[in-house]
């Protein structure tokens, strides 16, 4: 596999420091597989929130839920107890009722992980898919 | 520090079997310290359901939640990957509004790790706590 | 317990139930991503032990650990609290270093996640890709 | 950042920021009880950090872990999605090979948790306590 190089070059919408506690790892002594997706997670909804968008007001105010429909996930390298991380953001992509976005994580400017997920917005009354609103895709123009 | 020796010989209300896999452990190679309340819950969940106390039933019938209060708990001993574990309901007290467990964490017959636990019954929609209906009590008559 | 019909007649190498418990949810109301694939590697390991394959003792004896390198994963229907569901492994395939693996989450007889998982053998000293042992690849033939 | 009036009059050691993401809560809607143990973890991290004693260091130059021996937590309010806490260290005496500390948890300037963990200094190798070296004491005169 090919590290991308150019990465550091390219326009990172977002990105967000984390550091490796004791709950982020495992008895192999790196962090759990499972809890990358947490950096993850916390990175897109701190970008989200960059611009606006909080999930708990889409919820209570739009009925507005968005779920997690696929991931694709590369693990590159690991991170260990007290290391720093980067988590970035790096695509956003609109569809009708659902979101595509990139992310990477980086340690000491190398990407040791990357993701592809793949978000739909659902009605948190009806669990069906509903069309994502302008006031949302409109923040991103 | 001394051991209960005796505890074997007491009369456990409800006991029950786990494996520890990667998730449960931590970069020092043992079971992560939060990780143990979640054994405990499993066993509490599981001690109340054969007494046919479901907890999203109450939500869901009686809008009555179970919040943790207060926990005390001790780490005698640690479990490592692979290893298995007992985890017991040693004594439930009621009170008007609360409920007092007992509980403790086994490995090869040895006392890992102690616990008192203290749940509130609060109405899922004021927030308060409410009394305890006599329909959960009586099952422990 | 009883296997619900429609997986009995698929191929599947290997199935485990699991209970939804407080700690699997997020405040959605449904299993929290990430958690997904804690049920995913609770199977794996069983399924491996199930084969005589102790990934504690691969450590100890071989110095081998089995790493993530990749996984994609299908979010198709969510699981709540206090339910049941069965997670599989429907497939095995062993490469020089690697090991692809297939898996579903069942609910009431409906698929509600499958996974596709990358696993690496390595050294746990250099932490460099290691042919994997016939001992181990003979157990599946 | 501006720290909470009332807490700033308070003989804090410590204090640091969290927001609450899903990973941190439950089906109840609120941060699911063994999960405020991370945030204290974080907590007493950082502060520790803060007097240059980092604990991956003092495995690996003076095989020195420090375990959880003791655990005693109020849970007196919750805190739910998008919402930020405090979480501080208020107190820490140090025994042979023990520290005793006393933390809290602050949601809009009220104490929602309260902690005293005892935390034990023993050997990577035998498991054994050991007496706490003097360069760590040194730092809290």
């Amino acid at each position: 596999m090919k590290l991308p190089i150019a990465m550091l070059k390219l326009p990172n919408l977002f990105a967000q420091n984390y550091r490796i506690y004791y709950e982020d790892t495992d008895a192999g002594g790196i962090v759990y597989h499972p809890n990358y997706l947490k950096f993850f997670e916390r990175a897109r909804t701190e970008f989200l929130r960059s611009k606006d968008i909080v999930q708990s007001e889409l919820v209570r105010l739009n009925n507005l839920l968005f779920v997690v429909r696929k991931i694709e996930i590369e693990y590159l390298s690991s991170a260990r107890l007290d290391e720093t991380i980067i988590a970035t953001v790096k695509s956003i992509e609109f569809r009708r009722s659902s979101i595509i976005m990139t992310q990477e994580i980086l340690k000491d400017d190398k990407v040791i992980s990357t993701l592809q997920i793949v978000l739909v917005a659902i009605s948190n009354i009806s669990f069906t898919p509903i069309k994502i609103p302008k006031t949302i895709t409109s923040k991103f123009n």
